[in-house]
């Protein structure tokens, strides 16, 4: 089945990362005003607030808080630092739950040097450690599998098919997978693994951007949907065959755009969400 | 086995692109002097030279040339630029017979906004197209799997699986695989696949550097090994278990390092090879 087009905001959602110059009060604002309907709020965007008066004031602008980001880099050269890990993870699990979201992002982590398998074992330890009171606080928690160039010091989880393997060692429903076509779109292996996680009913979230030619930042250089070679509505297509219906979260990292007039951002994000999404 | 510790440079190559700005004439009469034995020369700097004067002059110096860079480069948009691609390898292919080496290595080639499926076909094709050739020159083809960062316009083949299904296709012994801890090092399944290569007899090339924490350029700040994160050993370890015996090949892309004082910099590849590999 071929994705449908998409012809309306209603399951888009934007990252407050993306429009990084907005504080949350004018991120909740100017995407109410443009009809969007999901926020995904990342976690600086709590300093200093009440993550319950703000999920309050998202909900009051006719917004839905779609995940937090982000949860996860658990592993640590010793124990100290896994238990602070973990430790830092329980609250922000409290912090998704009183927010009102139901789901947060995982990025797992990496330490340059330590061994990647033994990175992977220490996501998983980490994952077990905080499972029982996610699911206490009714939070689910999502693997996102990175690119393989974050391997280092970001994520030792690279391929959707460690993270579904992750989930099957797991086994807690409330541990899934989240979808992101930067870090997977080059993967050969990538639509037979997004079939796996629908099976297992385990994809929890979507993001969406574009990678550009030539990328000139590691980190910061992702772009606007259509603007690159990744085939997003393809992709698109297979989390929606697969069962996925949640929203589509625009998330690009971007000094380039975030140099630019933000508004005008916005709107180009919303033109290419419904042209190349 | 654990590896062995390198003990001298009996095995030691060195790419001309790691100390790019020393000209031929210079690097092999550098790398013959600091007691480097191969050299791995990269088409630029054949540049207005004869292969076959430039193969004498290393053999000359008493080094050997192990191989030839790069060939590949084959899908491109339409059926001339494909054709181009195969000219232009068939004389890669004559350049390193009259250069003197028995191998060519492959850096396959991507299309941005291409299917990565159908480049990879067009890799197939490509590969297909020139083996007779290079059957009847002597030369062996090395398809060289490359990190996913470089899916979008270097290579669509970017884990060893894919490079040992794409000779698995081919079938043929003078198509294998150069292996580069740089492009591999992260793959849950790069062990599994080394001894998959091995067994074919079809581990070609072996390539060294490290990875960089972080990361400043997504093309030229590959580090000095030792510098980074990369389990160089290990991965050489499981090699040399597969039964590669060739020269350890030292290929940094480093703008820093080509800042530097070269002659610096091949005493510090030197200790490195020895601490380090």
């Amino acid at each position: 089945m071929a994705a449908s087009i998409l012809e309306d905001y209603a399951r888009l959602c934007i990252h407050t990362i993306t429009t990084k110059p907005w504080s949350l009060e004018t991120a909740i604002e100017k995407y109410a005003n443009a009809g969007v309907k999901g926020i995904t709020v990342w976690r600086q965007w709590l300093d200093g607030k009440d993550p319950g008066q703000a999920g309050q004031m998202i909900r009051d602008a006719g917004l839905e808080t779609v995940s937090y980001c982000r949860g996860g880099f658990f592993p640590a050269q010793d124990g100290l630092g896994r238990q602070a890990a973990i430790d830092d993870n329980l609250k922000i699990i409290d912090e998704a739950a009183a927010l009102g979201t139901e789901l947060i992002v995982l990025v797992c982590g990496a330490v340059p040097g330590q061994t990647l398998p033994e990175s992977r074992n220490q996501i998983g330890d980490g994952i077990s450690a905080i499972v029982d009171h996610a699911r206490s606080a009714g939070i689910k928690l999502g693997i996102e599998p990175l690119h393989p160039m974050y391997a280092d010091d970001r994520s030792a989880i690279n391929t959707l098919c460690q993270a579904n393997d992750l989930c099957d060692q797991i086994q807690d429903p409330h541990v899934g997978v989240a979808v992101d076509v930067y870090h997977l779109w080059w993967d050969p292996d990538l639509k037979r693994e997004i079939v796996r996680s629908g099976k297992a009913d385990r994809i929890m979230a979507f993001h969406i951007c574009d990678w550009l030619t030539p990328t000139e930042d590691i980190l910061n250089d992702r772009g606007l949907m259509g603007d690159g070679c990744i085939n997003i509505r393809e992709i698109r297509e297979w989390v929606e065959d697969a069962g996925f219906r949640g929203f589509i979260e625009v998330e690009i990292f971007s000094n380039k755009w975030w140099q630019k007039d933000q508004d005008m951002f916005l709107a180009a994000i919303q033109k290419a969400y419904l042209q190349c999404s």
